[in-house]
């Protein structure tokens, strides 16, 4: 994609909230790639998953807008995206499974984010002060009504497919549930209709171990020179885990250790390979992301149960609705988001007649995969898109 | 069992470790169930996993000896071991697994541990203060050659079994190859030769979450009036989701939320039931349990690796001198201690032309089957021990 920049668009009105309140100003940082076609109608959305942002293609021109956190900004924009390229790089671009020849693909950082969009770091009006702990909870459904105000003022009324991996892939899924007829179709990869309770407790002990680390101060930490980086740096390295498969773990460190077949007896330090990458894990992620968007962003993506909260329970009459063709994929090694999940969503698609296909990759790299087999999604994802163009 | 009593030993001489160190003086809580036959050939050693204690089985008389940590003492009791009971109680007495009408049971608290034996809480001889971070750093044969040096104090020489789940399953592994002529067979249930990297990086986390805890001190928070307590328990939540299959979390939670099915917007307090069980589990755990202990121990059996230790990087080099037969039990939705775990250990034992045998116990709740599944082990265990005393 070249050298991309990401650009911020002030929403011109408030942003409804779920929890019953009003936020605004709203801002949101959005990149695009390729070109729009006279008719607005080859827009594609990727949504992000919990720590991504709008970059997801290209090289950065430039680091984003810097947040109020002290020292947070550009040196971390490396961190972010793997030496400046987007996130998902490997899947938009000329040729790519989203492809910029024929699509014009629209990125933003989601509501309650740390890299341009308002979030918890953001100020707020009413005290001049960052929002912290004050800052709305959120849900995925926000988020998605943040982008469907963002794409307003752009002037683009339908997508041709909104599309995401993980916290992304449940976007994809409320824009198809809220916004039926402004979307044509669903890319959702690697997510699930509602996170199970094991995810649910593996979010709650990362939000815990932000929220017991005294340096979290109720959420007010900015400005003052500290920052909940050891608890955050705990919840990035359980959630790192929970995103690669044992077997992957297996074969990238074994039981190798730091110091070849010696023992160092040492409670502090290191002393297996595995244990060394988790702590510089932690210290990479805690040096770009902001603690309160992880606390904000994990919540809504427990939250997140489509027919809890459009089925009065039940998936089906959740999806009733739905008019967009679903293409789900899913990984055989991933037991975070398991394909199980996909499955369910599948099988209430069929049931209700709809068009939806669903796709498990076997691949060994468990949640990750939806970041790293993009060789073996695209010509699933570039054939589900060009279907959709023919019909 | 009715009402026991944990007593105390001083061991006659020093311990010598792994890492080179000695340590002197070794205090051993302990508590035996049955009675020793003339002959001193039907003594069972059952070892405990990472948060147990002596008290193995029937109802506790009295706390242990109380630790040196502020408040560390009588009403953890309960705690340990649910209204008194032992860890094991549904395994061990008349008529079970580990028949008290014939066997001889004795059950010691671990080296480095919290309840009575000499672990980080104790006093450092040398400083006239608790160990903390200056305790040695110790292994799983180190608290097996502690044992070995409490049966001699008993006068027990051989021993008729050695038993224990997980960790504790380890140290009958170990007990078998150090001691291969004082050992006629071993009880091996949910465990392994060597912890895989996942379980390495479980541990590391949770370790590295007590250390962050700016409360721990360095090691040094005995007296202080403070304690890692926030970090401990994110270390034992992560610890009991580890221990408990997904499908058992589902079934026993769901994504019930605490208030029907209002959600409240909270980012603090707990929303969904699992959330709060979570909580809860670290709030009582902490109570009960010194955070030094649970970083050397932790240690411990991520070290366990008796390919490493004793073969040169095989396993089946390792088990070469055992004597002792042995019985593998391993439960089919345990990620923590898989069975593959244990096949491996029966595929080594077998090409060696070693008795052994494995049950895998085809049961839903996880690696804590080990601790609630008594009714399914205990035929496989007695009938295996019979089969010993016969021959």
């Amino acid at each position: 994609m070249g050298t991309v920049e990401t650009r911020y668009l002030d929403l011109p009105h408030p942003v409804r909230l779920d929890c019953g309140r009003e936020l605004h100003p709203v801002r949101v940082a959005y990149e695009t790639y390729g070109t729009l076609s006279p008719g607005r109608d080859n827009v594609i959305l990727v949504c992000h998953a919990l720590s991504g942002d709008a970059h997801a293609a290209g090289l950065a021109e430039a680091p984003p807008e810097a947040g109020t956190r002290d020292g947070f900004g550009a040196e971390e924009r490396d961190g972010a995206s793997g030496r400046g390229l987007g996130w998902w790089d490997g899947m938009i671009g000329p040729g790519k499974a989203f492809d910029t020849d024929r699509f014009f693909v629209v990125s933003t950082n989601l509501l309650g984010g740390c890299r341009g969009t308002t979030g918890p770091s953001s100020i707020d009006p009413a005290t001049g002060r960052p929002y912290g702990a004050d800052f709305p909870v959120i849900t995925v459904a926000d988020m998605v009504r943040t982008q469907r105000a963002f794409l307003d003022v752009l002037g683009i009324e339908r997508l041709a497919a909104v599309a995401g991996g993980s916290l992304g892939g449940m976007q994809a899924l409320e824009w198809a549930v809220l916004f039926p007829d402004q979307v044509d179709s669903i890319v959702v990869i690697a997510s699930t209709h509602a996170l199970h309770p094991q995810g649910v407790a593996w979010n709650a002990i990362a939000r815990d171990s932000i929220m017991r680390d005294p340096a979290w101060q109720g959420g007010q930490y900015y400005g003052t020179g500290r920052a909940p980086d050891a608890g955050m740096g705990i919840g990035r390295m359980v959630g790192h885990i929970t995103y690669l498969s044992a077997p992957a773990l297996d074969d990238k460190f074994g039981r190798r250790l730091q110091f070849a077949d010696d023992l160092r007896y040492t409670i502090t330090e290191p002393e297996f390979e595995v244990e060394n990458y988790l702590r510089h894990q932690a210290d990479s992620f805690v040096r770009r992301f902001d603690a309160n968007t992880y606390l904000y962003v994990s919540r809504a993506l427990t939250y997140f149960d489509l027919a809890r909260q459009h089925g009065g329970g039940s998936l089906a009459r959740a999806l009733e609705g739905v008019r967009a063709r679903t293409l789900l994929i899913a990984f055989s090694s991933d037991w975070l988001y398991p394909p199980s999940a996909s499955e369910e969503i599948e099988r209430a698609l069929r049931a209700l007649g709809k068009p939806v296909e669903f796709n498990v990759i076997d691949a060994p790299y468990g949640h990750d995969c939806f970041l790293l087999e993009e060789a073996r999604q695209t010509p699933v994802i570039r054939r589900f898109l060009a279907h959709g163009q023919a019909g």
